[in-house]
């Protein structure tokens, strides 16, 4: 089988909204009037972003996830996929799970794969998304104000659990039904594009958590020139964790994973304080809790207060080196 | 240096017709009333797509060419473009060269940068070009008749030399001047942007020739459900590459070389027989000649006559594996 027949088999779908989709040397879409387009793209790579071995519908599902979440932390419906790829081998089986994986995400959420390209090579998957948002209705990074609330969707620091598990980390041992969860968060975020869509005109600045909250936040913090002041325990994550974070013998690492755990693909967002029923509601609406952790304050830095009310040295929580690991702009 | 600190210095310029650009989770643009979106993405892949050691300057540029290309074959004018990159190491020269070579193409196309995402791995970039074209005047590679004249830009099999240079494949010595030029060729490929789109209304049919001339006619002529009669000695390349085709000796890889070589990046189109002098037109506009090497058939298959008037047997010509290189969908 050579690779046009495997994209045949396995990624090319008729286009439905595109006006031309997989096939020629561009695909083609018509913009919708008053709306803009919401553009980003990742790179995945074999031994960064996923462990050699990975189950193929697992990596399909989230190699379209951490763009989708890219579109919910703007607010943007995402519309349109390009999938580029390398791959060792042409291993019908394996790309035939890693695609049901990525279309059953894709058929979710509405989104027309239209474009893609594929070589051999180390495992490597790039999708560029696309989003629609009504002019001037996108969530940026640089609208918190002082006095806006800081809110989490669903919880963090799971995904990082799911790592060390994965990982056998010594002395990081949840309960069985916890290791299922955070696998589970490692290996399927659920990117919350519905409340991204929710919380337009109610957040006033966004970002999706992936690369762990201090450093996510911290971007909202630089683009909006403001600083915040949140609160540990009041950071969502599961009571195990929770607990570890305020035992001295584990609260290193447990600090860690709830502060700086990366590839949990919530949202961390700011609102006005009036408006949180409506914060509230959008989550209902969504089907994920948010949780307020905080406060934007009008000096820059953040701030953040241990259990007892102290606050926590943050440079002794490692650092997420985006260069080591990976960034999206 | 940091990876956000990387992408600052190298990567991030002012948004200028975007209305978001690199640093947010996505970028933003609005679309122009009348105007559809022609999109791409292309992976290139160290060992593969470029060697070892290549000029990062030279690399830059063509990283961006073979997309600027894609928008070239469907008549649109490239304006925005997204750079997922992985790299072994963040060497600040290197990256400074490939930058340069990168964003003087940008510039010189009006292309902005609008996102990006860089990560630690095996050298791979993966661009996404987006390019606008009126509504319903795309070239695509479905719209060839029967009668039309099949036309090629520049030259080709120049890159195919190039390669062999830089390999030292015995028995193939170029003069110097054409190692040279064919070397430039290779590494430096001029997207036929202009010509793309002074074929507006004119071409029936394009395509870029990024993979040979026999497999990317074969792409127009089986989305076209039509054939081809072309000639042999009308396909423009070099007077010594033509001369290598005709001598028996070297017949077996210039051929292949003028009709299987691949990373040439001119395009392949078609065009009424009444519209030959528009089609000229089109090509002293664009700076590039243009070269009418067969007609389009109505029986199925691409018939190639040698410089005897005899059908060549195409299997004989080494096809390209588009799964063992690479393809664009």
């Amino acid at each position: 089988m050579n690779e046009f027949e495997l994209i045949a088999r396995y990624f090319t779908r008729p286009a439905r909204r595109a006006v031309l989709g997989v096939g020629d040397d561009c695909a083609l879409i018509a913009p919708v009037a008053g709306m803009q387009l919401a553009i980003s793209t990742d790179m995945l790579l074999e031994g960064r972003h996923f462990l050699p071995g990975a189950d193929p519908e697992a990596l399909g599902h989230k190699t379209l996830a951490v763009n989708l979440s890219d579109c919910a932390a703007v607010g943007a419906l995402p519309r349109y996929a390009l999938l580029a790829g390398a791959l060792p081998e042409a291993d019908p089986q394996w790309l035939e799970a890693f695609a049901r994986g990525f279309f059953a995400l894709a058929d979710r959420h509405d989104v027309e794969v239209i474009g893609g390209d594929t070589t051999r090579g180390p495992r490597t998957f790039c999708v560029t998304i696309i989003g629609e948002v009504p002019v001037g209705r996108a969530l940026l990074r640089s609208g918190a104000q002082p006095e806006d609330v800081v809110w989490i969707s669903g919880e963090v620091g799971a995904a990082r659990v799911g790592l060390a598990v994965m990982r056998e980390e010594p002395g990081i041992t949840p309960p069985a039904t916890l290791r299922e969860h955070a696998l589970q968060a490692m290996h399927r975020p659920q990117p919350r594009v519905e409340l991204g869509l929710a919380l337009r005109g109610i957040a006033s600045a966004a970002i999706d958590i992936s690369d762990g909250l201090i450093g996510d936040l911290g971007h909202i913090l630089e683009r909006s020139h403001v600083g915040a002041e949140i609160s540990m325990m009041q950071i969502p994550a599961s009571d195990w964790l929770k607990s570890r974070a305020t035992d001295p013998k584990t609260a290193a690492w447990a600090r860690e994973f709830v502060m700086a755990g990366g590839d949990d693909y919530e949202l961390c967002f700011t609102a006005p304080p009036a408006l949180e029923a409506r914060v509230l509601e959008a989550g209902r609406h969504a089907g994920v809790a948010v949780t307020p952790v905080g406060q934007i304050t009008a000096a820059a830095g953040l701030v953040v207060r241990d259990d007892n009310g102290d606050i926590l040295d943050l440079a002794s929580i490692r650092a997420f080196d985006h260069f080591a690991e990976s960034a999206a702009a």
